[in-house]
């Protein structure tokens, strides 16, 4: 069954009515030539965009549902990055044509993250051509509190929001019928996390392309370097049990697509680490800043130059 | 020459440096997780956004130059049809490949009229696939102030903001060397008239699908209707001189892309039109909001029911 792109807004319009009218934030929704958002006087409005590219970043083994959780997370996981809180999301879906099965599907896939994280559709775009989804996401921060990539210091601990490598891992694997697809089609955005580091961590960003190579970007941002230590990563239980120890560690260090947070901490604030932990038990120091020009990983007496070994396009 | 990712980002950065740091609206622009929007206090943030797609909204005969104006264009259309002012966008460009003077062409484009409307350009995405084009743009509007489509009111005289029908006109005879392409190509997006508009306007639309559409966009969300003098409607110079009354009369009413406002105004406001004219003098009076049900061309002695015969992906 076909359906007409203003029956796809309908569809939408009703399935998004709820958050809508709940949310504090949106003075006008979905619908109109724009949306309009209410930010509250004491803060600033952060957004971030991505796009999700058919046989790019996914083929048809991911069900719509999955991708549409996907395509809402990973946006949700830049603004967690900032520390913000997200409230709204805007979506422009490009597709060969739009079926109202696959319309279903992707809302129940995106509604499962947005009502956790109580953050409406307020607009986007419908358009025919090749299947592209773009998402960009919405959040408040108070002001002047963003955590961003470039206040990384020198003598910051670092330190990772969990288990790393098994994404990458099952992107490998997916033709494998045993392999549990959930880290790589459903990772869980640390918004929460992310907020609680407000005043914490110095600098911040979400692990998208893989730790070797986001890591890389606060370094340059903050002009400093690292040392990180191999045996401190922690590795994604699943591969440590199936991968040998070297294979298992470049997974996690190179891997992409765990969406965990990677943030530096300085020397008086880690006291509040250890309290975080009683919430956020998988917080983990992998490491050290350091001056920069240096960036290393140290695996028992050895210290190796590291490389950002991360996903890129247009190589 | 091939362009790396980042080499592009930083392309970017540098290109829009200026206007970044200007703003007041910016606390973090181009280059972090997110950026952050400062929205003073008494205003909504406004967002739009809109998916140029290859082979469906454009193909090769458009310039990169081009492609990139009217990508920013269609959205601050968008913005000014809130009655808004824009501030920033985020650009996510999906293509096969990115090449130097491909990137430099684009931004080129963009600037022309990013410069005019001092919108800055605070993030974005590139990844590789079908050339796909999404802007989102972002503005300001004094709280509760935003003219949406749905404050239409029985009773209100019915404006367009220029001279229609050329911009479908040159989609048609594109491959004519002859034909002038601006007003397909280079779209004016009517910011200024939009933001005097406040206060005044019940309801505004801007005009891209065409007006037989997106007036109906109007009716529908106000539960109106409508009577259009067809005499009255400002048929574009070019159009007039090539067809005939008839013809030109089709496309001023369906063709779309005209990135005019379409809005309402209630009688004790009138004076006020009369005045903004002396400012814009290219807005027409083209008829009146009716009752519910009614949506109707009057063209000399004849009154024949209209019906919206716009651009609709999906059908």
């Amino acid at each position: 069954m076909s359906l007409k792109e203003f029956a796809f807004i309908d569809l939408i319009k009703q399935s998004q009515a709820t958050l809508n009218n709940a949310s504090p934030y949106i003075d006008i929704g979905i619908g109109d030539d724009a949306a309009a958002l209410n930010i509250p006087n004491n803060q600033s409005l952060v957004v971030s965009t991505d796009t999700l590219v058919d046989q790019v970043h996914f083929d048809q083994r991911i069900s719509i549902a999955d991708l549409a959780y996907k395509s809402l997370a990973v946006n949700l996981s830049d603004i967690a990055a900032m520390g913000a809180t997200p409230i709204a999301f805007t979506l422009n879906i490009t597709a060969p044509a739009l079926s109202l099965p696959w319309c279903e599907a992707y809302l129940k896939g995106v509604s499962a993250l947005a009502e956790k994280h109580q953050v409406a559709l307020i607009g986007g775009d419908t358009t025919k051509g090749p299947l592209t989804l773009t998402l960009t996401a919405y959040g408040v921060v108070e002001k002047g509190k963003a955590i961003q990539r470039s206040q990384a210091k020198v003598g910051d601990r670092l330190f990772v929001s969990g288990h790393l490598g098994e994404a990458a891992f099952c992107l490998k694997h997916a033709d494998k019928p045993a392999i549990n697809m959930t880290a790589l089609y459903r990772p869980e955005p640390q918004v929460a996390l992310g907020r609680a580091l407000q005043g914490i961590a110095n600098a911040m960003i979400d692990l998208s392309d893989g730790l070797s190579s986001d890591l890389k970007h606060i370094l340059h941002a903050s002009q400093v370097g690292a040392i990180v230590n191999a045996d401190d990563i922690p590795i994604a239980k699943p591969i440590q049990k199936t991968l040998s120890a070297h294979e298992a560690l470049q997974f996690a260090l190179h891997g992409g697509e765990d969406y965990q947070l990677c943030f530096t901490v300085p020397a008086e604030k880690l006291a509040q680490i250890e309290t975080l932990k009683k919430t956020f038990p998988d917080i983990y120091d992998i490491g050290e800043v350091t001056e920069a020009q240096n960036y290393h990983l140290k695996q028992g007496n050895q210290t190796i130059a590291l490389s950002a070994q991360g996903y890129q396009h247009f190589n």
